[in-house]
């Protein structure tokens, strides 16, 4: 959305989308045809396309100027799309975030922009109509990187609606930046959900030969229609190829490469199922499956969610004292991302760079303080440590081979629905198969 | 080392290790005997074998008591070892800095420390002396979580010298955990250094019959002796097969597993070496070669290193104020995880977690701000955003291929020697090997 105030000045200038005009902005004057609002960018951003085809972002402030030189056509919208219930077929709502899938370019302007409609969507993969009863729920469109907790519990609570209201699974369209941290928070918002709940996105927009959004966006509601997986997880390409995805764990995923299609890989954990060909589902491994007997009621949703917890990396040179202002801030839980085991710099000589004390004093003023692995893959545990930590009063808890991302979600969510000594002895629990006793050996960069 | 304080307890109640004794702590009595000091803990940790056989770890503090119980033999000490330099072989220095590679268990007392002389490590990899005449320079013993800059420095110092010396090639062997920050940071002090560097150590102590130290080592030491890469980088195993090792470039490198053998991975990049056997060397991809005819000139090492400079990550939720925190500390460089191809809440409503102000203002500040990406894996791109950015003032810097940890390294390097301005320019330029214009297919998860 366009600020209110850039708003005032397209209609003092007289200009909308498609026309042709002039920006002036700091003394730099460029002239191009005003392109639809991007996704991204704030309120103040606008894109011109220039006459040499370039698509240029300008960010529109005091002083600016815009002035129509040319009216427009109005021909920059899309094709519209229409989606037929069909009868006799599981029924799979989705529910539509926005996100890479639910964008496309537009081919005369360039722009990536959002779907008008949510429905349009489903207008490239008719395949999808042979698997489901779809219904399309339009929650909101907001680019993964800026979604929050608020919006989580916001997607908590339509997918308890939606188990209410008898669908078979529901698959969520989103950003794929940050869809782990997403995918974590709803497997413990919807701890003992007894349906799929699948979360998919795109790497590359839906309207490009390359994109994977068809083939994520099928095999999505395959498994939500047809498996029987009570599990909240991720659905995307298993490798480059675009035959096959796979469904890992909300809790054991990451998102491990900047624009690969088969950037989702589990950690520590086995994919749970893959789908071939968007419609062939196969059980890798062992999960939580449906309880048809239940299968009506809805969930309770537990959507309580401490904001005031923090990630903080330990790395040679870094500054304790960023401990004391979370501290002081009034955060009630911070997750380390130590190096190796679980480690942090704690008996350097070097006084200003040890952090054992500032670790001692949050504990102390009843900050919950969970350990991870910058690793990533693997396990952290305290090992010879264990018994110093035994008896000493540190008190910082090893969260097992949870990832940083999903042991920080866990913290949050249980400092938002338990007190500090309930969410000490769950945090290195298993809840919601985000801890595993035993890693595989192939469970590292599989 | 144990604190003052309680050597003077020690000394006070006449114990020394390998006494049996009896320690009293918060009203809690241990009978034990007194193990040697381990290299991790503080120095009032000390470690008692009980009677059970099972070690435990207490922190020793005010209003704590040792008494002996009985003497001890003093029979805890290591076998001596001896190093005989072998003529006609290249030379090759061996720093030895501390870590896992440099410990072993006491099948006595179960107890991990540290070798008391060096030249022990190379006392059960006799084929060393088959390879290169070696000389071992005891740098210091720390563990390598609590590696700083200071450390770096002096490492680097050493490898300087070595090369003035007119050494073939340097191994220096170190604690993993921080392994790659300290690779990078050599990388960048070093530039221009013309022999091989060869970082190595060990996840099992090397007196393990699992123990992947001596491979490590003698593969470090057969690329020291024989190979014509200028280049500084991790010599560590390819698998967990116990037969192959790789050496990757220092700055394209990071340890992605809290335990395994195959720990060290490269990222964005491909081994440089591999290493059959431990002696048998082949080349994987292209590297700078050492110039024969400038060999003994020692490099200038450019050592300077700004310590005010922070990694600070980007998720769901997360604070914008602590950039504040870093820029009221007088912070000059900060390099950002952020999330995808380099994003973060720059555009949410949710006033508290929107980044971009806080980002806008530290750059104004004259802080240098760099952008990576947690995904760990390809590459940030200001992509639609670029020309956002170029117009924009906002003036992060996209660090292209880089890890965040190699991108930290870097900036705090680059602060240390030369201007901000100059910063800004060779931030996201390659200077040693640390960005790629391509990454290949191949380089994902290998």
């Amino acid at each position: 959305m366009y600020s209110d105030s850039l708003r005032e000045e397209f209609r003092k200038a007289g200009v909308k989308e498609g026309d042709t005009v002039r920006v002036t902005i700091d003394g730099l004057s460029l002239e191009g045809e005003l392109m639809p609002k991007p996704e991204i960018g704030s309120g103040s951003t606008l894109i011109l396309k220039l006459k040499n085809g370039y698509n240029v972002g300008m960010i529109y402030g005091k002083g600016s100027k815009i002035e129509r030189l040319k009216t427009g056509s109005s021909d920059i919208s899309f094709p519209k799309a229409s989606i037929k219930p069909s009868k006799g077929l599981p029924r799979v709502l989705i529910l539509y975030t926005g996100g890479t899938i639910g964008s496309r370019v537009d081919y005369k302007t360039g722009g990536v922009y959002m779907l008008t409609k949510p429905e349009e969507l489903l207008h490239s993969v008719p395949e999808i109509s042979e698997v489901a009863s779809i219904d399309v729920k339009h929650l909101f469109s907001i680019a993964s990187e800026d979604i929050t907790y608020i919006e989580w519990q916001q997607i908590a609570k339509a997918i308890a609606e939606a188990a209410k209201d008898g669908y078979h699974g529901v698959v969520v369209t989103i950003g794929t930046d940050t869809m782990h941290y997403t995918s974590s928070a709803l497997s413990f918002m919807l701890k003992g959900i007894n349906m799929p709940v699948v979360l998919t996105g795109a790497q590359r927009s839906s309207d490009r030969g390359s994109s994977d959004a068809f083939l994520n966006l099928l095999s999505a509601v395959s498994i939500a229609a047809k498996s029987d997986a009570a599990e909240v997880g991720i659905c995307m390409h298993r490798s480059s190829s675009d035959n096959e995805c796979i469904f890992i764990r909300g809790t054991k995923v990451r998102k491990m490469h900047t624009s690969r299609r088969d950037a989702f890989r589990p950690i520590n954990d086995s994919p749970l199922l893959l789908v071939k060909n968007g419609t062939e589902i196969e059980k890798l491994s062992d999960y939580r499956t449906v309880n048809e007997k239940v299968r009506a009621p809805a969930p309770s949703v537990k959507g309580g969610f401490e904001k005031k917890v923090a990630i903080v990396k330990l790395y040679p040179n870094s500054d304790p004292g960023v401990i004391g202002y979370y501290v002081d801030k009034g955060y009630k839980g911070i997750i380390l991302e130590g190096t190796g085991l679980g480690h942090g710099p704690v008996s350097t000589d070097h006084k200003e760079f040890l952090w054992l004390p500032a670790i001692e004093k949050a504990v102390k003023d009843g900050v919950v303080v969970g350990m991870t692995s910058q690793c990533i893959y693997g396990r952290v545990h305290p090992s010879v440590y264990r018994n110093l930590r035994l008896l000493s009063n540190a008190g910082v808890i090893f969260c097992e081979d949870m990832t940083p991302e999903t042991a920080y979600v866990k913290l949050a969510w249980l400092l938002g629905n338990y007190t500090p000594a309930e969410t000490r002895e769950m945090l290195p629990e298993n809840l919601v198969g985000e801890i595993k006793s035993r890693i595989l050996y192939r469970e590292f960069m599989n």
